[in-house]
């Protein structure tokens, strides 16, 4: 049986009935390898920043099967993502979930996958399969970055309390429509990004907060993976503490202006970069439309908008370099 | 009054004493910029792994201050390091722990800074200040990283008891003289690496685990801030998930095999780096001498091997490309 996004709140009150007498739930694992651990980071932004008691942590699969947590056990829930539902280091964390007695919820896309009888909760999330995911046209509150978060904020306010609950779920209800004008919004400006960016061989992306995710994602899935570019995903915060030195009037960099709380770190970057760089792409949520959002949730809803406009420029890109996004030299081609 | 590592154990058992009165300690916050935020890895990662109920986070300070975590307050502690007491955002984020109640622990290198005000603990910690830390007459236990670490497992044993606390203590008393060894062992080889990378525009380097962290220092302060190169620190469990795509004959890796539990995902990475690759550079942990710490607590070690391994290869680096280390073009020279 597996479920969807809608179901999350129900999955999350039957897990707390079910631990009541082993103690209750005591900590939260997002489990995943590569985009699909980036895509869990909005929700350990969430536990570390809203949770008051309850532990998390947010580990790459292979590293938590090696190195698993002392504490991670029957009061645990362990959160996996996996898209195809055959990433072997991920099936072993769900395989250890199982034998330890955590509640394992998985989020995947496709049912009929290896890892699904190692879960307690298959949750199926929406995702847009179109080529270079141009489409559009999906419900973006169903994706695994918000069905993990979702589990992340039921589990918080069905234990400890969410005081921004309602604003939460307003924010749910908005997020796919803002999405959708903002991939809109970017079409021209992306073949303009195109063309000035498809002879660099270095693109840096940048960003903060629960979108750090998504700049991660960018950079490891589509510059590197993908596009074969060398890259890495810079946090705005820690840009001038080492990496703004290489700066120059050459260097391209992606990046993100978050709607919320670090809005003044990824503003201060942009500063910089306008006054010592000069090819700089800017993705800024404001702009985006994202600011109908509550201020009080709207954090949490940054990555989910950058990481859906990235495709419009993602499949503009790899047109003019000639380098199809799909094209891979090892990924399920070699033995590693 | 300041204090140094010898101090550690005391300080954390007065802080204890001091909070019970309030509910105790409930949860640590490393915090710090770039290099110092990199220092207080292993301790991150030894609190999610060996902690059953305290909460953690590893948080660079300016996201810290704009995004603080709802439970700082009275029953936290918060672990700063900042190299010479003087980095604004570190001296914001030591103000807030001052101003909820947190008790805060501050580790520099300098007495005199402006950051001592807001700290209940100054620990000065030992560091090589010898031009490219060449000289190598310190003792390395009493590095910042070892004492953010010793703070997590002071912290751990005394509250929830921590089993292998011998063996850590065993494992302080042999670090030094390893690193020593160590660094000696790679003069001849890093003089090779200097000559073999002078031109290289991209260098990446990779890790697992605790030296994840020194990694990231060596990626984000040394080849990005001291030697204007292209980097990024990758993971080498989430190497196979996106990154190694971009490998090839002419791409240049330094990669740090751990010893310990997530040496499996180092290894792994090699193999495949050494099947499609061809520039490569190895610190392999075993073959520095760290296997003479326990294998319950060599893990934590690993960082502080490589970190202090790492400034033998830069000298070399730095001369060979006639790029002394110190060199910068904005850091601490223009307003950001």
């Amino acid at each position: 049986m597996s479920y969807t996004s809608k179901d999350i709140k129900n999955i999350v009150a039957e897990i707390i009935e079910k631990k009541k007498d082993k103690g209750g739930v005591k900590s939260i694992y997002f489990v995943g390898c590569g985009g699909s651990l980036g895509a869990l980071y909005p929700a350990k932004t969430f536990m570390e920043k809203e949770a008051v008691s309850l532990r998390s942590a947010w580990v790459s699969s292979n590293e938590f099967v090696h190195s698993t947590p002392k504490d991670f056990g029957e009061n645990s829930i362990i959160v996996l993502a996996c898209h195809k539902g055959n990433t072997p280091e991920t099936i072993k964390a769900a395989e250890l979930g199982k034998k330890v007695g955590a509640a394992v919820i998985l989020l995947t896309w496709l049912e009929e996958s290896e890892i699904v009888e190692f879960g307690d909760y298959v949750i199926l999330y929406s995702f847009d399969a179109s080529p270079d995911h141009l489409a559009g046209d999906i419900d973006y509150a169903g994706e695994k970055t918000l069905c993990a978060l979702l589990v992340a904020v039921e589990l918080v306010a069905q234990t400890e309390g969410y005081a921004n609950y309602a604003k939460f779920q307003e924010g749910l209800g908005l997020i796919s429509g803002i999405i959708k004008n903002a991939r809109k919004h970017v079409a021209e400006r992306s073949l303009a990004f195109a063309k000035e960016y498809k002879d660099d061989p270095v693109i840096y992306t940048m960003g903060s907060g629960a979108a750090y995710g998504a700049a991660y994602m960018e950079s490891i899935c589509i510059f590197m993976e993908m596009q074969w570019l060398n890259s890495s995903s810079i946090h705005t915060g820690e840009f001038f503490h080492g990496p703004f030195e290489i700066t120059d009037k050459n260097r391209a960099f992606v990046i993100q202006i978050n709607e919320g709380s670090t809005r003044e770190l990824d503003e201060r970057a942009l500063t910089f970069l306008r006054k010592y760089g000069q090819r700089i792409e800017v993705l800024d949520a404001k702009e985006l439309g994202l600011s109908t959002i509550d201020a009080s949730v709207v954090d949490y809803f940054n990555h989910s908008l950058f990481n859906n406009v990235y495709p419009i420029y993602n499949h503009d890109l790899a047109t003019e370099r000639q380098h199809p996004l799909p094209t891979r030299r090892y990924m399920w081609k070699v033995e590693y």
